[in-house]
Formats: C-alpha cells, structure tokens, sequence
C-alpha cells in the first residue's frame, strides 16, 4: 500500500449556490491527490507526459458523504491498495479540519502510449520505486 | 422509463492539455441533462428549491468510453428506469454527432428538505407528472 | 461592425455560494461569444488551430453590472468594431431574458503561428469574410 | 501599502488544450489571493460573510503576459495600494517559478450589505489593522 495527504483550502469558486463545493469539482481534488502521490514516489505526471505516456480515466465512483463550504482546509488522502499493470487504481478520501470524512472515490486511469494511443506496461523505474511498498 | 434529450456544444475551457474534455467537467453536463428532463415533465430545478427543496449529489459513477472534443456537438441523454422515492437515479449517456457512445454514468440524489436537512418525498405533483411514464 | 447573438442557460456549477454566477465564469461565456461569431462567418476556431493559427487572449476588461442566476437564459453578443490587424478585440454584451444588460467587456487576442509562436495576419479568407462588414 | 504572497500548483483541469492555463482560470487565483491578504490581517472572507458582508467583483482588468502550465508553481502576489473605502482595489501580480511576470491585474470589489444590498464602509477593525501599513 501506498499513500500520499495533500491539504487544499476551498476555493469560493469551488461552491455553488447551495453553499456547498459542487460535486463536479471533486475530480480536480482527486487529481492533486494523485499528481502529489506520484511526486512523493520521485517522479512526475508532467515528466510522464514528457515521455510519451498519459493517463487517461477510463471509470471514477464517488461517494459524497458530508459537503465541504469555502476556506474549509481538507486533506485528499490518495491510495494505491495494489501494484499497477497498465491499469492503476487510486483511491481517495478527503476529511474535514476536524477528521471527518466527507468524500470517497476511486479512479481508474490506464497508461497509455501517446503515439499509439494503445495501453502499455507503466514506465520501469516508477514500478521500481512503487514495488518496496507492496511487499 | 423518462428520457430527456440535450445538445450541447464542447467548449475551449472545457478542455485540458490532453486536447480532450476535462474528466471532471463531465459532472456539468449531467447537470444540465436533469435540468432539462425536469424542465420537460413542466418543473424547473430552480422552482424545486424556491420550494425549499434540494437535491444533493449522494454518489456518482462514471464510465468514460471515447473523448470529446472542442467545438463537438454532444447530445446528453437523462434517463429515469424508475419512479424516484425520496432517492432518485438518473443515468447518462453522451453521443457524439456520429451517434458514438463517449460516456455513461449515474447520478444518486436525495429529495432533501432545506430547513431540517432531512430526506424527503418528492413533491406530489412530480410524482404525479412521472407516474404516467411508468406504467 | 460584426455582431452575433448566442443564448445561453446558466448551469448549477457556474454559481457560487453568492448565489450568482461566480466572477470567473464569464470568461467561457465570452469564448463561446467568439466561437459563435466565428462560426457565423463561415469559419471555426477549430478549424483556424488545424491550420496551426492559434488566438491567446492578452487582455481582458470586464465589468460586472449585475447578476445572473442559476437557469437564467443569457444572451451574449459579440461585435467586431474594427477589422482585425494581427490583433483582434472582440466586444461582449450579456443580457438577461428581460434585456437587461448585466456584464459587459472586451477581450484582445492575438493571430499567433503555433510553429514560431509569433504574431500574424489573419488569414486572407477571414479578412475577405469580414470586410464587406466594416465599409 | 499591504502586500501577501501565497503559492500555488497549476491543476491539470486548469490547463486547456493550447497546453497553458485556461485565461478564465485566473479569476480563482486573484480570489485565492485577496481570501489569503484578508487572513494574513488577522480576518477572514469568510467571517465577512457571517457578519452579513459581502465583496461583489464590479470589475476587473487582466493582462496575460507569459503562459502558466501544468504542475508549474506560481506565486500570488496580491497588493492594496491605498485604503478602501466602500470600494476596495486588489492588483495581482502572478510570477512564476523562475521569478518571471506571467500575468496582472487589478479588482474592483464593493461592500456591499446582504440584507440591503446597499454599499457600506468597511468593517472598523478591518480598517483598523489595515491603516498601521498606509502611513
């Protein structure tokens, strides 16, 4: 298992008028999750691009449990429960200041060569770096 | 079975560097696809909550099949299998102008009251316009 | 002059806790303003990138008059004082279904070559579409 | 003169597919810059809002100078440069990584009375804290 916390403060631009985050920007919290977990292994999504590869969703389900409100500071908990193949799955919680969970979900995205548009086995040295923690 | 259908045009900001609509803008469209079912059974969304009645987002699950690109005329078909209790499933499928399935998902919400933030039945005249639909 | 009219429906997602449509959004409105515009001509945005033209935005003046709302139908209208050079100012009006002016602004691009990312005439064809426009 | 700066990473969602920050995007961060200036005076936006206070945007000016993207970390600068009175003007500066100007701007905000919704002077300890740094 691997896991990585980032802390976000809400944006009001993030709320919608029932006062609340609107549920379609939970993605962009779930993409800081796993851009951050992938920097704390030593590499980048950015230098995956570089490289040819890209990760595309292929499915996401989340559960909304309790909303978020502006200035909350929320911490995105991302987690690989297993070692990818071209398919890796993250998970995700998001609490509140005072620990409370508010937000479930996970996300499957499949490595993808950018020329070939065919998935493909993720890069060598990010196995390497991910496999220590799945012992 | 209610279904709804709704064009609409993909726009620039929807877009990311990957040169395909955002993974998180989709939950946009959902949006405006029961927006637009509940407009076609004679109800506004917004007459809802001048009611005192909202509807949350409780869970989502998304499938995403082909991209969609800038400038693409998608049509977003909503579509209700059941009668609604207090909980209400609408699913999802976005075409392209070829008729191309790009996505699917389903959206759970919950007919909550505003003041005591409790579930609630939805509004009898709704169930009554629906019933029809479902016999 | 060069005008086009585009109606709009304000989705959920675009207000924030306000109650209003947040501050930010109306940037999309304006480039769906332009593409419309551009469309109306007989040429699309898309089409321009494909010849490797891009237009980034160097400038923008909004001023916010007063408020849209959720479901509200906006109209936004986009005019062309003047032919363009390699820069060009596009003029926005948004008005509510009632004709009331709510926002007003102007944005500048530039015709950029995606290659040397340098400044460039506009396409001959374009320039042949708009002048008949401004004698 | 009251100045605060705050970091930020550049969110892939807030990419589009020219490969740089979408130029609607920015309105987040001049808001995510103002939240953090009030906070560093010992307030919060937030707080405005419970005591019925409320900071519409009526205008805005941006000017896009060099392009932010993806994972890049920029800096907000937010500066006041005189005293509010009703009216409050925030400038933007956003650099990035290397230090360089990638954008300005400057935003006109009103506060404004929700029950009245009726401009007003800004609340005496904000004043208060503010007037020790523009002697």
């Amino acid at each position: 298992m691997y896991s990585c916390d980032i802390k976000q403060r809400i944006r009001y631009g993030e709320t919608d008028q029932m006062g609340y985050v609107y549920y379609g920007r939970y993605a962009e919290f779930y993409e800081i999750g796993r851009t951050e977990l992938i920097r704390k292994l030593g590499f980048t999504y950015r230098g995956l691009e570089e490289q040819g590869i890209m990760l595309p969703v292929v499915s996401m389900n989340v559960r909304y449990i309790r909303p978020a409100g502006y200035d909350d500071l929320i911490t995105i908990r991302t987690t690989l429960r297993k070692l990818p193949t071209a398919r890796i799955t993250f998970f995700y919680e998001i609490f509140n200041e005072a620990g409370d969970l508010l937000n479930e979900a996970e996300c499957h995205l499949v490595f993808t060569d950018m020329q070939t548009r065919k998935p493909r086995r993720p890069p060598a040295d990010l196995m390497a770096a991910l496999e220590p923690h799945f012992v």
